[in-house]
């Protein structure tokens, strides 16, 4: 992409200027109204303002751009008329990605090179382009492949394999013997590789089973801050390719995340649990250590999945259970008042009639 | 403050002593009692002995004194009398801040100047007497206030901007364009603008939706240990100015915190959820992204709020509702095996009455 | 152990092969069957292949061995015959730990001695063997045990104290003036010492009520990847001897843990709880501040505890109650449906019945 038209902001950071026609063009779509707009960044509905372009996804949030200060707005063909020059595209999601990348300041990185601060043992081995932060650490017969970016402060193991294309934000661990993917992307002060939860109680003191197994994370995997992935006791803990999981996640020993799962903020899956594929677990969600959860299965937020969820299933609740078992649950809890008040009434009738028969 | 009366205990750290008399200049209240009392340090009321000071902020606490061995203690003008000393100030809590303070040890921090291990980029701009310490890294233009402190092996990307008097404990990370106001605490291992957790499934595929947004933490906030703040999508994720945030707690991008909240640890926040003023959320609690809690709104532990919640209400549960409707409904859950029995019998008696009316 | 048998693999890292008559020597073990298969590893009786060795111990999953490729298999007494040779041993637990420190690939620590990247001050103790990796940073005034390990990027604060034989894996934090007993074995991205979360409101501020307290970390302890205990406000903040805590454990100010806990990740304990010997908290589980917890009480996942719980009891739900009381509960929740149906049903006989006496 020509980064020409970027400028320097008096004081501040670089921002870039783009007519609606060249944003068009950037995205394969097509204006409706004047495209010679001039866009400086991306916001929301509510919040943007006459220089900046927004989005509307789905049609029921469409109404809020009467409202809205937009300068223009990127949207699906059957969205319109808008009150503000409008760009139409058939896959809004996509074109937003390339809007944004387009207004995205340009990332800062440690240049290719190792830093002279950091600590590269002289036996790892790394591969063209590779960039290596301030004080970075990296173990004895180590790989890490092309291009691969790692930041400040990032300490990697012993023996760990990274492929090519990864970004490591700062402050991460990656401990000895574990294999990461191409294009993974993790976060700050991520945990990868540390010792599985596992004792024995012998003579009334907790013995530590050793973990001297591994992590496996598969291409295009991401994984959130403070995130703690766990090493097998032996074999290996697996995140399948493509899965992203969010900041502050528990994943255990031995668990085995299939590929393209969506893991959100906090949750916690217990050792040797299996994920399918596509399944996406809310934020806070619990999977008990051994269980299986099957394809595409969605569990809401907070809820405990305490044994095995079939393909395709939307789970609530702590045990989880069908969600519309839950929610016929939980009208139920709610309509308890009433229910105890009509049992009341009716014992009162009934008791009405009891005295009646008596006579 | 002088300190000239610290002295270094034999192979320990230093201790202070103060008599009863001083504590009470210290603090503006009044001794009831022996005002020669040396005091070295304070306790729980339960804990503390002879040379030791407690405080009892609450009434029904107060009975708890007569089996104290505290030296003295610090108490409010209703409360009285009292076995040991009592220094008495109209607000306990305003006083035992001072109290602790007078016996805090000194704290260890590094020196005014930049430690020779730090990597600091010859871009950014130091304020005047700030200590940065060992294996810090500071990037590309950013800008640090006068006096802050930043402790060992903290990160801060490029152009982020940090105001006056900030204290930095180790290893934490903020990321690049991010901008921290005054007197702000970073506790250990936090993490400030990571990337947003957002997604678009496209040809069956995670494509990550650029977050060019930033962090915006105003004036006098602290954020706990592990804890982590996203950047914004686009525009700025906003923690308010005085509002207090403990451990491992997840900020989602684009979050907007007013001031003077109080966030308890464990707690996470949606994307794009609104928090007013001197609104308190007890550990554990999810906010579900885009809803809008308002100010001084209480949640009790662990509930999960899942639509907007008006101002001053107090909510419980999952999903979160009116505290007082959920401690009904939930006292009905307790009387279900009653209700069951009832129900029972019930239709025992019914079946008694139909029996009779056939014949 | 002799480690004369442990041979370079082509391209990777290092393997064991031992005979089954090997191992039950290194176990005090007696084989049944073939002993002089060669065994390279450890695994799941579902994954283990011929060159590997399993085990069974409950007499439940003995079943599973009638499909297994495993080699040979680690067994009690009373379980037999099975399809491959099986190596009887009174205490499987113990043995499978011998078993799989046999097969632990050795691991990777900085030498014995001071990395040159490490910022040690120059008032530290540091005891014989002692082995300190690159950018560590260790403050004034501490003192740090025999053939201790400080792995990579850990800062320790000043005058605190560390035992013997412990382990501090990359990115951990301990601050100033705790006291960490023999054999600790502290996670990555830990944080030990931080400021307990407490505040005064006053004149519409949250006032920081200082933390000037401190941490004790008993022998045998192992806190998890990312997991925080807090200083106490005065005092000290306690984990027992022989305590486990594993990832993203939240530890408040003047917590006391007795000794051998069990603590599942995510866990979260307030302020000034007391935990007895033996207690187990499941995945999740809250406790809040003040809250007194027996010896030997174990909660199940997710449970929030508000209120003190008698030795020996299991506790589930929130708020938490006897583990029997909160089943009996759920089953009628989940009858809830059928009793509301019940109602109705006898609700409609009545009135028939009222119909008919009114004839």
């Amino acid at each position: 992409m020509d980064h020409s038209n970027w400028g320097l902001l008096e004081d501040g950071p670089v921002s870039r200027v783009l007519k609606l026609s060249e944003l068009a063009e950037l995205v394969g779509g097509q204006v409706r109204g004047t495209d010679s707009v001039l866009i400086r960044g991306v916001s929301g509905v509510s919040e943007a303002g006459p220089d900046q372009i927004t989005w509307v996804g789905h049609d029921k949030y469409a109404k809020k751009l009467a409202d809205s200060k937009a300068g223009a707005v990127v949207v699906s063909p059957d969205i319109g008329p808008t009150p503000m020059p409008r760009l139409v595209v058939d896959q809004p999601g996509r074109a937003i990605i390339k809007v944004l990348t387009a207004f995205a300041p340009p990332q800062s990185a440690p240049p290719v090179g190792v830093d002279a601060s950091a600590c590269v043992d002289r036996t790892a081995c790394l591969g063209e382009d590779v960039a290596i932060g301030p004080n970075v650490v990296v173990g004895p017969r180590c790989r890490i492949g092309d291009r691969t970016v790692v930041h400040a402060n990032v300490s990697i193991g012993a023996e760990t394999e990274v492929g090519s294309d990864c970004l490591f934000w700062p402050g991460g661990v990656v401990r000895e013997r574990c294999r990461v993917g191409d294009r993974v992307i993790l976060h700050p002060n991520v945990t990868i590789g540390s010792d599985g939860y596992g004792y024995e109680l012998l003579d009334g003191r907790f013995e530590k089973i050793p973990q001297i197994g591994t992590v496996v994370i598969e291409d295009d995997v991401e994984i959130g801050a403070g995130s703690c992935v766990d090493r097998a006791k032996f074999g290996e803990t697996v995140i399948g390719r493509g899965t992203k999981i969010d900041n502050l996640v528990q994943v255990a020993h031995n668990v085995h995340i299939g590929p393209h799962c969506i893991i959100v903020a906090q949750v916690a899956i217990g050792g040797s649990a299996r994920l399918g594929a596509y399944v996406m677990l809310a934020g806070k969600v619990a999977v008990r250590d051994h269980v299986r959860v099957d394809d595409r299965v969605r569990a809401t937020v907070s809820c405990c999945i305490f044994k095995d969820i079939p393909a395709g299933a939307t789970v609530s609740g702590t045990p989880a259970v069908d969600n519309r078992q839950y929610l016929r649950e939980q009208a139920m809890v709610r309509r308890l008042p009433r229910m105890a008040e009509q049992l009341r009434e009716l014992s009162q009738r009934v008791a009405r009639l009891e005295q009646a028969a008596d006579h």
